[in-house]
């Protein structure tokens, strides 16, 4: 009988494609994950499997921000004691979680689910920037934290949407008095380095974007 | 509202902690990995649970050499030009495929599923060596090959079942005529290597253990 591959099971087989379809997972690696799966329980396999079955049916992506959510409205964009004043864009749910880590910041978020990059094939259109656009002209918001990364391609992603965040008419009430501030979240040093063991670009962008201090 | 963890989700999280199960996989790439499947069609997800359900439901371990196998007798054992007098002992069915891909080994095998190792809690009565006793008692094999790991605890694994195969009493027609050999897979420098770069146990093993050129 021909064989596939080199394993000795077809089952098998189509279990290591499917676990070296993961980023990073080569087909070695694959057959030790499948293998570390196999010795389990087969109740254990199930919950393993159902986690994904699970997610994939049952997920959300929030109704105002595209977070991901159990729910329709994330409990972020649900909170009562957030500032809603404040919209913070960011690539991905990662990038959310990463910034509500630092604890600094208490305002409401956008996810984009990635940023323009024609090299990827991710244009304007295949990211949620035309709902931040209905945002900012319906609700009372006042200030846009641009959190993107700060590549080159960040960099495109915020000035595009800059630029088409500037032509829609604000209609939330009293808006016409309180004008749109966008903002970006300061490059510069990492805390606890020392200079000479920053990289140029960084280091020369830290003296250019001096702050004030008096 | 309460989050498990740091995600946004409890869905996500149970898919991150599932994935979090695999070896070598830390929290932050279960979280990539999981994302990356969920970026995919539903059909893709199932696909890829459904894989690992269905090897963990339909899997067999061959009745014979106890391989992984869809079938209850695997390919190897049932095949009729294999050289069925000579028996290739092994830990694993990833050692099974390694020894396969040489090309150099036409015999049977037999996968033990572990080698003893107290400090992994694996006793003799824990991998396939009883078995190994029946399958001398009764098929016409005359050599057993060991090639477990290079280990402390591989070769306590071969001793032990050398000893343990050596009080069989062979009842296979005219095996009394023709006693069971036994040998173990060379130890030496592997192909392409320079002397000085060979570690030393290794190097001092490829002396002790030098073999007959005339």
């Amino acid at each position: 009988m021909a064989m596939a591959g080199d394993l000795p099971s077809e089952l098998l087989e189509q279990a290591v494609q499917q676990m070296n379809t993961l980023p990073g997972v080569g087909r070695k690696t694959a057959l030790r994950l499948v293998l570390n799966l196999l010795r389990r329980d087969e109740r254990e396999v199930e919950t393993f499997a159902n986690a994904f079955l699970r997610l994939k049916k049952e997920i959300h992506y929030c109704r105002c921000c595209h977070n991901l959510s159990d729910t329709e409205v994330c409990p972020i964009c649900s909170s009562r004691s957030r500032d809603r004043r404040i919209v913070c864009v960011v690539e991905n749910v990662q990038d959310v979680m990463a910034i509500e880590n630092t604890g600094q910041y208490n305002g409401l978020y956008h996810v984009l689910g990635g940023i323009i990059s024609p090299m990827d094939a991710v244009g304007p259109q295949d990211i949620e920037i035309e709902s931040l656009a209905s945002r900012i002209e319906t609700e009372p918001i006042r200030e846009i934290i641009f959190a993107l990364p700060t590549t080159m391609e960040g960099d495109t992603t915020t000035f595009y949407i800059h630029r088409r965040l500037q032509q829609v008419e604000r209609k939330a009430q009293g808006a016409e008095n309180e004008p749109l501030v966008f903002s970006q979240i300061a490059r510069g040093m990492a805390i606890g380095n020392e200079l000479e063991y920053t990289d140029e670009v960084t280091l020369g962008r830290s003296i250019v974007n001096r702050q004030m201090i008096s």
